[in-house]
């Protein structure tokens, strides 16, 4: 074995160390979610922070770096091993900006907030979370500064969880959203209503539902063998490894889209990470390429192909089965109608696929301001309560189904509610380049061959990993720069469709 | 803060990070056994073995033990600061004698033996697991010498699992409980038979079963605040701290009696857990002391509790209302009857309170003598079905329900067989002694107060972690040495019960 060779197998086996280690605090996580009893909380989090403390220490250690440094020498532009060192000093040069002891501070302010957000929630009263916001808005914008002084500290945000995001792309596409949306949102309103009042009625069992959700994310191609489904409070999807990724969801009694949709989305993300590369476990070029990418995947199986008619009546004879008194002598199109209903709402999670952008928008003014110091915290429900009228035409009746329905604030995430929008317009554009590129996809959907798409994702997104940033992957896989013109296309012939608009 | 105080502090912060590290460990394998997708199995080994890597990494690092013995050096003699450095010294010094190289082939002998055993057992074909346990019995001789030359092999391989047996301590107890079993198994044979067919009719449906579990193990203290039970395939009991202790079981829904006192004996395990001092979390005193002790807990739980007329009389509305067909008219002297049925056997797990010492003196008796060298690795299915004929009066049709019936020998644990026994001794002799110690003890277990023995329990048993040996500990809870005693007198007095003999 060369010199080059046997550098890269020891960058290659730290990095693997590292992995396990986030990988386990995955697997303690996931448990405290699901499983976990009451009083284990305490011990828990303390083994978390011992398996954190070990892996940050490995992941900056002089040793790595040395050896990545070589291998970033040796290897030429393009080799996957110089990538891979690369991307990780890159990471590394990021990370040692915040000191440990920011860090930690960092972890104590987030901590209180969180706690402080889930009191306020319960309690509606927005005043007993402002201290708590107050602080993480400044800690965010020193963060920023840490991180890189010289460009906007928004955009340094926004960069931490999509790399290729810039303000300027970020406000053009929420104008461009904004001018498209807005009237689209009016025509749909002023047109007749749709009935949707099924979804909500009488009891959709649970066991049922979870029997659904195995079918039915089975068939868009996630595979229970490397991956399963439980209850949790909150739902996502988690990564032990390229063969154990497992999604989670939150079952309603009294609502049959929440659960499956929200099953589809989460499976969505983890046909993502079921499609990275083993033999890269651990290294960049087996990891994600940053949330808008993730959400792309996610929001492109849970609404392209899961609310559109196709794939809705493929599976209706099975929610027929389950669910003869509420769905017995419903069409395809009856349901295909109701579950993309346009209809104003205040809550993020549960809105429809049009007016979910209006929600991010209004968020993203916020915290840009926020962060900007265009805004004053005490100020913040007003304008938040102003934006939704405007907007959405809704009256906000309180904190708690207002500014306070969202956690991410109250963890230090702020520039992470714009890759969710970012996600939708990833997905289409994706979606209208397969469709032009590859042979006999739309057939295939209509037939329920899943595997097609699935398989273009894997070659075309999942199998690079992080060799490209979001904007470079869009440019590479459609040949152009991102843009809402496909998203927009394909949401109002859909919404023509069903509005007759 | 003294020199000697900010010793012990670091040590303590040593043993506390590797305790995280173990404990996680023991969540990622009770994930693997309760609800981990097939496939997740090779990077989770993976896992495991970086997790255990780590540990060992911090076990033998030099900064922990010269801390420890400042410890033991300033600490005087019965502090818990000396007891707990003198133990990680003590159990540092064994490991150390086991070198890497050695601790690495040991891992790759056993890992082809489970693997041989499991197809071997499949295939009803010992001569296939053979040449594995020969290497086995190779391995252990080998470790045996390591840790101490000048002692008897088997007691260096017993001392593993239970500090203070001896020997000479197992071959006399033993020779007393043959002496004393043989004729009352001759006996009971003889007595009329009990009819135990309700207990394996109709349909125990698995949900009921796991709710009447919850139920009786909840009723005698396991705290499901800080515990929960799952399904799995082979039952067992895991700690991830003192606030996180879970049991397993497996249900046969045509046997109503495995899942639920498999699941008491496995809550035996689980209240020992639970009742060690959190503010000892990861020293040695915040540990079990040795199998046969824990073996003591469950078995006190499952048998000298569980199996009595009292607790049988306590549980059956319950039962009765959970199984009305196959129960609905039975006292609670029929079901104690049943469930206390003597009775010949091939199965060591399935077997009833009495045999089953002399399923551990078969295995005792060929397990010594394979590591003495007096038996061959090829006549061993030959003694083992010749032993259960001479003992037990069985005709051991298969090595599947014979000699291969056992996974311990598979995986390297000779010497492990007699903690069983040891451990049912000891708990009849904790019992003895509570009966006569702790007053009013007899009425509040007959009127289901179970939290006056578990309390006398904690504070005698559990909270001494391992301060004592086992046969100290005994000797300082009951003033006595451990005897057959108190066990003869106990079932000897139930069976008479039982068959009028």
């Amino acid at each position: 074995m060369s010199n080059k060779e046997q550098n890269y197998r020891e960058f290659k086996e730290e990095m693997r160390v590292i992995a396990d280690l986030g990988h386990t605090q995955s697997v303690l996580s996931w448990d405290q979610e699901t499983y976990m009893p009451d009083k284990g909380i305490s011990f828990r989090s303390q083994q978390l922070g011992t398996l954190s403390t070990i892996a940050q220490e490995k992941y900056v250690a002089d040793d790595i770096k040395l050896c990545a440094q070589s291998v970033s020498e040796s290897y030429g532009e393009g080799d996957d091993e110089k990538i891979n060192a690369d991307l990780y000093l890159k990471e590394r040069a990021r990370q040692e900006k915040l000191s440990p002891a920011f860090v930690g501070r960092s972890t104590e302010v987030t901590s209180a907030a969180r706690h402080a957000w889930q009191q306020a929630k319960h309690d509606d009263d927005f005043r007993a979370f402002a201290p708590h916001l107050e602080k993480v808005v400044v800690l965010l914008r020193e963060r920023a500064r840490l991180i890189d002084e010289a460009r906007d500290p928004y955009e340094v945000l926004l960069s931490e969880f999509d790399e290729g995001a810039s303000i300027e792309q970020i406000d053009m596409i929420f104008a461009d959203l904004k001018k498209e949306l807005l009237p689209l949102y009016q025509k749909t309103q002023e047109a007749p209503t749709i009935n949707d009042d099924f979804l909500y009625e009488g009891v959709y069992d649970k066991q049922k539902q979870l029997d659904v959700i195995h079918k039915v994310t089975s068939l868009i191609g996630y595979d229970f063998d490397r991956g399963r489904v439980d209850l949790v409070e909150h739902p996502f999807c988690t990564t032990f490894s390229p063969d154990d990724v497992r999604i989670t969801t939150r079952l309603k009694e009294d609502d049959l889209t929440f659960g499956l949709w929200s099953s589809i989305h989460e499976a969505g993300h983890a046909l993502y990470e079921q499609g990275m590369r083993s033999d890269q476990y651990g290294m960049p070029l087996g990891a994600a390429a940053g949330m808008s990418i993730h959400e792309s995947q996610s929001r492109l199986w849970e609404n392209i192909v899961g609310h559109s008619l196709d794939f809705v009546e493929r599976i209706l004879p099975d929610l027929q089965k389950s669910f003869p008194e509420q769905l017995g002598g419903l069409s395809g199109m009856d349901v295909f109608k109701a579950i993309n209903k346009v209809k104003p709402w205040p809550i993020r999670i549960e809105s429809d696929e049009l007016t979910y952008h209006l929600h991010i928008l209004i968020r993203y003014e916020i915290e840009r301001d926020l962060i900007g110091g265009m805004l004053a915290i005490e100020d913040v429900p007003e304008v938040w309560n102003a934006k939704y009228k405007d907007y959405l035409g809704i009256d906000i009746k309180s904190d708690r189904e207002g500014v306070l329905q969202d956690v991410h604030w109250s963890l230090g995430c702020m520039g992470y509610f714009p890759t969710y929008s970012l996600g939708s317009l990833y997905g289409a554009q994706f979606m209208e380049y397969a469709y032009k590129s590859v042979s006999g996809l739309e057939d295939d959907l209509k037939c329920g061959r899943y595997d097609t798409l699935l398989k273009w994702l894997q070659e075309n997104i999942h199998e690079h990993g992080q060799r490209y940033v979001s904007n470079d992957l869009c440019r590479h896989v459609t040949g152009n720069e991102l843009s809402v013109a496909p998203f927009v296309t394909y949401l109002t012939s859909k919404l023509k469709n069903i509005y007759n608009i």
